[in-house]
């Protein structure tokens, strides 16, 4: 692997306080249903893996589609998490974007070998993810998401 | 007006402190040309305006286009702007996400009026733009784009 496999930004992540509030605003603003708030890392698919430690940690989150990109608000809910460790030190923000990858572990390995390292990793019903601190490099923390099925989105 | 015209991001914006940098990492990460590096606010389209008064602040930027989505990487020139404040307070990260409008005074006022002011706002050649404080309301900056043609992207 000499880069990854697509350039495709389709999810955007937002880091809140208060998810039900966010996600109100957010509906009334731009005129579209509001969804159901979800947990997420919180079953026993998640497997959360935070600076290569176990974590308890899990979040609420609402998904917005928001043309071909998903926006996801997240609001922490316990600790250590990334969005917990993001909204602690910069407060309400975004948070991350998301690449899709097939090849979730070369991905990884190819960051890792140019100094960003996996922050985060887990999974859920359909399919693993990885935050990757590439702030230094990118500007910006990527998120890998690998999903098991064609049409998995998380 | 009851909610913005659409819900469709179409561009998000880095705020970064070295664009050659930056823009150098992205293209080989992601296996993309490295664009050029364009001064944007920078010419007599700009009238740059933060926080109601005029500035000569103007930035250097990268676009990579990373699917339906537009990456705008931003280093700040001078000061004051949204990018140069944005940088001095959060360091590099994530400044603001992007939907086009088609009535741009009217969005702001729509906001305005929620507790979301103009924080800067300019035009460059083929259209305007005003950068929206929502990060209390939405977790988030938004841009509201207004294209004086139909293809024109900033």
């Amino acid at each position: 692997m000499d880069h990854l496999e697509n350039n495709t930004i389709i999810q955007i992540g937002i880091v809140v306080r208060d998810v039900e509030d966010a996600a109100t605003r957010y509906a009334q603003i731009f005129g579209v249903p509001k969804p159901q708030i979800v947990a997420i890392a919180a079953d026993s698919f998640a497997n959360t893996h935070y600076r290569g430690q176990p974590s308890n940690a899990w979040g609420k989150a609402a998904f917005f589609d928001m043309g071909a990109v998903q926006l996801e608000l997240i609001e922490p809910v316990g600790a250590p998490s990334t969005w917990e460790e993001f909204l602690r030190l910069h407060g309400e923000g975004i948070h991350h974007i998301a690449v899709r990858v097939e090849q979730l572990e070369e991905a990884q390995a190819f960051l890792a070998a140019r100094g960003m390292p996996v922050v985060q990793s887990g999974g859920w019903d359909g399919g693993r993810y990885a935050y990757i601190d590439s702030v230094k490099q990118l500007g910006a923390m990527l998120e890998l998401l690998k999903f098991d099925r064609e049409t998995s989105r998380q």
